[in-house]
Formats: structure tokens, C-alpha cells, sequence
């Protein structure tokens, strides 16, 4: 069966847009933001291999597509309002599109975030999502608000997504139960949008954990000015991981990569404030340390003893 | 020399931005458009050997990724903002950054649209550009907006892209000058933002031509349910394509593809308007047909005579 480019884009990708003026098939979409808002923008590039196994199902590949950039604007404060696609493909495979869309626009669906546009070609597989929200003027969290003495605290646990990644490279061994759990952290990330939009007015600064909380954390730190103590053993953690060696634990949550939680800061008098926007939000924060003058990322064990810091923050021209 | 993926961002690519109030280096980069104004987004994603050659310039593909953005926005009337960047490559070459960056920005430039965020990573060589424009609500040139009765016109000259082309596949033979004319058509297409802008209010649609001519007129006419006569003779095009066979003129305008040449409708009543608008961009623009209330595309010889239509469109999993 050969379908060409434009049927393929009405097939799987045109759907009626309700906030847009206008959607999926002009050289533009167009769309407005509310009085007073200002746009957020964030896009991602996921390439086979590199940010997904082959080995992945179409509709977890096409959640986890949206789940990151989404990711993005949930770090920021900001209210999903719509995105676009492009895509290129080997080669026009219907049951990997029906798939994907599916996952796609279920995560889309969610968050009430319309697929407005994009495009589409043939070449190895790449998807690339660009993300719109908005955020009242001045009101997005920023990597560069943290302040000497905010605590510091992680949404959700760290770490399964590269356990997973770990069992995947065949270095774990995992009972299936255990893996199919693990493995869903890692293919169907959920993104903290409920979370970020709680935060705003009591958060001072957010990023959310993609390539490493200790590597994520040091641009919150670098932009901000200051530095860190943080207690390794406060990282909060599945029931899985905590059946791990205690070096594997600390590798993949202070190092893992791809976890999708939110790092964030908040002064010590907004803590009550921070647990009532986690409750709203339905997610669990754990307050993992602080933020201080003195520059330098510091670990702690649990009895305050310093940790050597070798983990390194995963980088996609060095891994 | 190995620079990790944050010291190439910060080094070809964070430039400080004016407009925006973030730019590249926070989860999200953040804007506002004026009020009253829509906001245009379009994202076109360019892949090696199917959009660009591998034997092209680092600073002309720069130049060609943003190109063939601004002409979407310019096909709607939209005025260029902003854009994001992702791009994939196999391994750092900071020969094909340097220059990349430099043509890509220069045209940037050129146009006043920030580089606000975007991302990079390790894969095969993928360019992913979604640009911002804004245009007054309601303004926009749509596809869908043609009228029976309309004039056709097309701005610039057609087919030397895909002459080039032909000439790179060994198809035809060029004397040296001939061949860096057409081979500059192909490889630093002109963006009709000025024609874009310059229409709105006269034009009643407006597409880019990306895929040939009668493909991209394809989409007004089914979305303004409507047909066309295009007299095929009229197509303007330089004097390298008249030097050559009339059917492969005829073949390389009618269907030759990454023209970018701005296809639009006008009541007769505006031909004063269009001319001015053209004179205030300072590009040509050729009448070459009307649109017509019986649906169906027809071509003309000179002397008024339908000519069999047998030319494709170029299609992305077809070509």
C-alpha cells in the first residue's frame, strides 16, 4: 500500500482544532495567546537509538514524543496550548503511524494541547515536536531565580528510567514484573504540567530532570549563581531501584537520565505552600537539600558526610 | 577537539535577543506577539539527500533551513519573529557549524527573526526549523480564500531550482556560469517575505511554491473549491531555462519543486495594487492565468490550446 505525503498528513494527523484559527494544512497555523500571556516555546528532537529503542511500541514512541517537550513547559510554568510535528520516516509504515498518532494524541488530548501543524518526509527516523504554551507576563519559572537558602526539591522518583535502559543494555538482570514497571518510567514518562502550573508564585526556580538530576541541577545553579548541598540518600526512589546494589541507586538517580521529574527551589517559608501544590497536583515532592552562597554542587551521605561527585550528566555528543 | 552539546549550543548558536524576553538556554524560550496580532507557526524539517545535497555549502543550507520557513510565513502575510532550532548531526564538525550558523543567522538577520531556542543532538543529519510570524487577526493570506474570476500570479521566475538539480543528476548540461546561476536558485532560494506583507488586503490567497507549481495550485483550488487555467507559456523564467528544450521548460516550471516563488490571487480590480506591491518589494510578479468556477486544473499553449497536464507534483515518499 503506498500512500503519498498529503494523504498520510489527513489520515493519521488532521483532526479539528478548536483553540487554533487554524490547523494542520496552510502554510501556517495561526493562533492567538490570552490578554497578558506570553508565550512559551520549547522543541525537541528524538532520534532512534539515541533517545528511543527500536524495540519500542509506536503509541508508547509517540507519548513519549510529546511527554518531553511537554516536560519543557511544565519546568517553565506554563499552560500547554498547542504543537506541531515534523517527521521523517524510512519509509510511509501504516501501523507504525496509526500507532504513534494514537499515542500522540491521547497525551495531546490530556493536556488539551492541539496538534496545529508540521510536516512530514521520508529519511531515518527523527521526530521533531516544537511545543507552545503561555504563562502570565512574568510569571514563568526560570532557571535563574534560585536564591541562598531555598530548599531543593525533585517531584516523583529518579532513576527507573535508566534502570530500565540498564536491563534493555542486558547490566541488570530484572524479574518481568520489575522490568515492565521500570520500563514504563522510561517509555511512558509523565510529564509534570499540573505540578509547574501549581508552582508558580511559590517555586523560584524549576528545570526538569532529562539528562541527570546532578547535570540538570548545575545549569539551575551556573544560572542562578550559587551552589547546592544535596543528600544522596533523600532522593526519592521506586520500590525497584531500592532493590538495587546502593552504587547502581545513587548512579541512576543522581546521573540516570530521562526521568522527566521536576527540580525545583523554593524558599523555607513557602514548604507548606510546596505540599499543597504537590497534593493539588497529585504528584509526591521530596525535599532532597539546599541551595547556598557558596558555589559548587556538594553531595551528602545521610549522616552529612561528604560523597565524592564522579557522576557525570549525560550528554548527547558524549555518551 | 570534542565540545559537549552545551558548549556548541552557547557557542555558534546563543546570541543575546531583543525581542524575546528568553532566548536559547532555558527549558523555554518566551515571547509575546503585539496585540492584535496572530500568531503564524510553520516547521519544515530537511533531510540530507532528499532537500539538500551532500555536496552543498555549510552557510547555503544554513541559509536554505530558514529559507524555506520564512516562505511559509511569507505565503501567509505573516511577519517573521522568531524560530527555533533542532538539529541532529552524526558527530561534531565545527567546520559545518561555523558556517552553518553563519548563513543560517545572517538570513536571520536579514529578516529580523531571533534564534530563540532549540536542540541538538547525535544522528543522522536532520534540520528541524519551526518559525514565529505574526500577523494582524484575520489578515492572514489562507489557501482557502481564492475566488472564481481571480487573477493567478506567480512571483519571480520558476524552475531553475530543478534545473540545477537535473544538471547535479548528470540529466542536462550546463556551461560553468549557467550553472552557478541556477545552482544559487536552488541552494539560496529568496524567502517573498516584502511580496507576503505587501499582499495582505489585496491578495484573496497566497501559497509557496515548494512541491511545483501545479501541485502547490492544487491545494488552493481544492480548498477554495475551484479551478484554474494557467497559460503554461506565460511562466516566467530565466534566460538559462529558455536557453533549453521547451519540455523541459515546461517540465521544470509547471512541476520542477523548491521554487519558493510566492502563487497568489487578486480580483482583477486589484491589478494596480498587485503591481504596486511588487514594485514596493522589489520583485517581479507575472500573471499567468485566472481562476475559474469549473473545478480542474487546465493548461494553455500560447495560442489558448489545452495542453495534456502530465506533470506531478513532487512528493516527499513518492520522488
Amino acid at each position: 500500500m503506498s500512500l503519498g505525503e498529503f494523504d498520510l498528513i489527513a489520515k493519521y494527523f488532521t483532526r479539528t482544532v478548536t483553540r487554533a484559527a487554524l490547523g494542520v494544512g496552510d502554510d501556517c497555523a495561526l493562533f492567538s495567546t490570552s490578554p497578558g500571556m506570553q508565550l512559551a516555546v520549547s522543541s525537541d528532537m528524538l532520534v532512534e537509538g539515541r533517545h528511543f529503542l527500536p524495540t519500542v511500541a509506536p503509541d508508547r514512541l509517540g507519548h513519549k514524543a510529546l511527554a518531553v517537550n511537554l516536560s519543557d513547559l511544565a519546568a517553565c510554568g506554563a499552560k500547554p496550548i498547542a504543537f506541531t510535528l515534523a517527521l521523517a520516516m524510512p519509509r510511509v509504515d501504516e501501523r507504525f503511524l496509526e500507532g504513534f498518532a494514537r499515542g500522540l494524541l491521547a497525551l495531546a488530548d490530556e493536556h488539551e494541547c492541539e496538534l496545529i501543524g508540521g510536516d512530514t518526509t521520508q529519511g531515518p527516523l527523527n521526530l521533531c515536536i516544537t511545543v507552545f504554551g503561555e504563562v502570565p507576563q512574568g510569571a514563568a519559572l526560570l532557571r535563574s531565580g534560585a536564591k541562598a537558602g531555598d530548599d531543593l526539591y525533585v517531584s516523583g522518583t529518579l532513576g527507573d528510567a535508566r534502570l530500565a535502559l540498564e536491563a534493555f543494555r542486558g547490566t541488570v538482570a530484572l524479574a518481568g514484573d520489575a522490568f515492565e514497571r521500570v520500563r514504563l518510567a522510561m517509555e511512558r514518562p509523565q510529564p509534570r504540567v499540573a505540578l509547574g502550573l501549581a508552582l508558580r508564585g511559590i517555586a523560584t526556580s524549576a528545570i526538569d530532570v532529562s539528562d541527570g538530576l546532578l547535570g540538570d541541577l548545575a545549569h539551575v545553579l551556573r544560572r542562578s549563581g550559587l551552589g547546592a548541598e544535596v543528600r544522596a540518600d533523600a532522593l526519592p526512589r521506586s520500590d525497584v531501584l531500592r532493590a538495587m546494589p546502593e552504587a547502581l541507586q545513587r548512579s541512576c538517580t543522581l546521573a540516570g537520565g530521562d526521568d522527566y521529574e521536576l527540580v525545583f527551589t523554593a524558599p523555607p517559608a513557602h514548604a507548606a505552600q510546596v505540599a499543597a501544590a504537590a497534593q493539588a497536583a497529585q504528584v509526591s515532592v521530596t525535599r532532597i537539600g539546599n541551595v547556598s552562597a557558596a558555589a559548587g554542587l556538594r553531595l551528602l551521605d545521610r549522616d552529612g558526610r561528604a560523597l565524592p561527585n564522579t557522576f557525570g550528566s549525560f550528554d548527547h555528543f558524549k555518551a
